[in-house]
């Protein structure tokens, strides 16, 4: 694998331990020599839990998996693998969920219903989950509080780095604990939910509650991300609340108008961005990290259409590899996306400099300060379109020539 | 520019000259050095035009004067130049498509209206049309039939090699001659047509029997190659039919239904997808012609829908860049592609050795065949829905560094 990306965070972020939640990881050989690859998450009885799945037509067993059990909004165990996706694998695949499923229930005594269930790796492989049977008595013995670090790690495939986010908020008459962990980058683009990423809590949270929550949350974080328009068979976000802060004399959340919610939202909201910008931070062989702002646009769903395609476009990404403030490709991008536009009210900015401006290339454009700040390892594009009040954001990544590498040879 | 591209013709076809066509080209110094840069083509009193351009909302001047000009039927030139797309130019753009067509009008002593124009190159500079006012004369004294080597030289840009076909096919009582040039190489997806390409015919066949050809033709060829998914400001793809075989006893063309319209529609479309065959050929960093086939879709639009997210897949691209027969990023993209898929009835071919089957790794799989299937220059993929009948085919190539390289400095 490469070197960690040059977009990385400084370190793994200080997580604390969340009531009701304890982790194990282990290495079960699934494919990866000399790591983990497994991690288990068991929780407290009373645990609601909610999630956002792929909508790939061509999802993963472990994702048919969670579809059907999510309905139950309850959850004791989790069970997620690195190194194979178990997805393309028909029959064989269904039955190594349901093999997973029962040796951690077993392990864990809960019911295999209350398994939940994530993979991420190569496509098409039969993942041969009887290797889960060596280390799941262990997995089950080990689990204890905390160890984030540790579990955002078993769950890496190309990643070149760990990702960890937390949040603690006031819920009164205490405070809760938000912990998330997210692993993705590549196969990564917007549709519910980016590869694998789970988040944790305290708070004692109505199923239905949580599930809003997630959903209301993804839209301006994981899918406002993305690496390389490429949905993954395999996207996954479950969000887990024990429900333990309630001993501490918080009551339950039962409705989504509760006002306590206003700070839980907000910080469960930002774990997710801070995540998702994780993933991009991690887009594979990225060396740019690239925020693309839309706005005067003629709805916020036109401006994300817009933002995503220049987001996805090879031209403008491999222009921002090169450094290269090529804005002629925004245009481009801006043009294909079937969306409202009009060329000649189009300003574009990289890294709040002007270099076009009502249709035309900014009088005042000095390609030398243009020149300088596309040196910097964080780009902001921006596109007003002149037209509305629409406006959105999203995080993408450079095309370099190591995402080619990285990719050409991925599964041999 | 980088070599010439290894999936290349052998050499530029033979293609003899149309009645009732002129070419000339000169170097106007619009970008590059020691090189032709601007096509001129005359066509006799009487000859039919009809285009398709593209849909992008941000079009190029060229492309808006053809628009306009388009609607009339009728063309006596055609002015075409690289180096520079008179993209996002604003006002000086429409200036500049102005002067350009009052150069060409006066030198070729017709009406400004009746000079269609296209340029190609990077967008956003201004385009120096007083460059032309040099070169028009000389263009029009030197303008003589065939020469379509030279032509199709002068209008390329990161293309490694000139792009020509040509198709002689009956007419009673005589036979008409279709020849024609394309550019292409990078910001190639299918919107109407790709980049510039011109087709010219000495058939007498009446303007908006021209443009419903064009309409039809266009479908499954141009529109059915993608380099990058990135759809051009500038796609423009013309069609003249000066009408000289008319001397040679041949009646006029003025209804799609006329009988003898089958031979012609037939040579039509094969120079039409003959180009956009070698605009795929010539892929920027290209190493691998792929035609992607899917068929048991519910309709053609949803297996063209399926082919396309194939083909614009990075990860798809550059897995058969690494030469890897990997499916499971196949079943990702049609997954993505937003299209009714059975994950369970899907089957998927490399060059013949099925690969997958009804959802699973086929049992029959040999890696080692496979794996000498993927070293060849073209690639057929093919995937079955199992659903219904419908089937479409994509033409496109791999993606490599090389690809990241010629783009990560194409304007600096």
């Amino acid at each position: 694998m490469p070197t960690i990306s040059p977009l990385a965070p400084a370190s793994f972020p200080e997580m604390p331990p969340i009531a009701g939640v304890r982790l194990a990881t282990a290495a079960a050989g699934i494919r990866y020599a000399g790591r983990t690859d497994v991690l288990l998450a068991l929780f407290d009885a009373g645990t609601a839990a909610a999630g956002v799945l792929t909508r790939s037509k061509c999802p993963s067993a472990p994702v048919d998996w969670c579809r059907a059990r999510l309905a139950a909004g309850a959850a004791r165990a989790l069970v997620v693998n690195s190194g194979n996706a178990n997805a393309f694998t028909g029959k064989s695949g269904r039955a190594a969920t349901k093999l997973t499923a029962a040796l951690a229930a077993k392990a864990a005594h809960c019911k295999a219903d209350e398994v939940l269930l994530a993979s991420t790796g190569v496509i098409g492989e039969p993942l041969d989950a009887t290797k889960f049977a060596a280390v799941m008595q262990r997995l089950v013995a080990d689990a204890a509080p905390g160890g984030w670090h540790k579990a955002a790690q078993a769950i890496m495939t190309t990643d070149t780095f760990a990702k960890g986010a937390a949040a603690v908020v006031r819920m009164e008459p205490s405070a809760v604990t938000i912990c998330g962990i997210a692993k993705g980058s590549g196969m990564i683009a917007p549709d519910m939910a980016t590869m694998l990423s789970f988040v944790f809590t305290d708070a004692p949270i109505a199923p239905a509650v949580l599930k809003a929550l997630l959903r209301d949350g993804v839209g301006d974080t994981f899918n406002a991300v993305t690496i390389d328009g490429d949905t993954s068979t395999s996207d996954t976000l479950l969000a887990f609340a024990t429900g333990a802060a309630a001993a501490r004399g918080v009551a339950k959340i039962k409705r989504l108008s509760d006002p306590r919610l206003a700070a839980f939202r907000k910080g469960f909201n930002a774990v997710l961005a801070n995540l998702a910008e994780q993933v991009a931070r991690d887009g594979e062989g990225a060396r740019k990290l690239v925020e693309i702002v839309v706005e005067g646009a003629m709805s916020k769903h036109s401006a994300r259409r817009i933002a995503l395609s220049i987001a996805n476009s090879p031209l403008v990404k491999t222009a921002i590899a090169g450094e290269d403030a090529n804005w002629g490709r925004v245009v481009m991008a801006v043009g294909k996306a079937g969306e409202p536009a009009d060329r000649d009210r189009l300003s574009i900015w990289f890294n709040g400099i002007r270099v076009a401006h009502k249709g035309e290339r900014d009088p005042a454009y000095d390609e030398a300060a243009v020149s300088a700040a596309m040196k910097k390892p964080e780009i902001g594009l921006k596109v007003a379109l002149g037209l509305g009040k629409g406006r959105d954001r999203v995080l993408t990544c450079d095309l370099t020539k190591d995402y080619v590498a990285i990719n050409g040879d991925y599964r041999s």
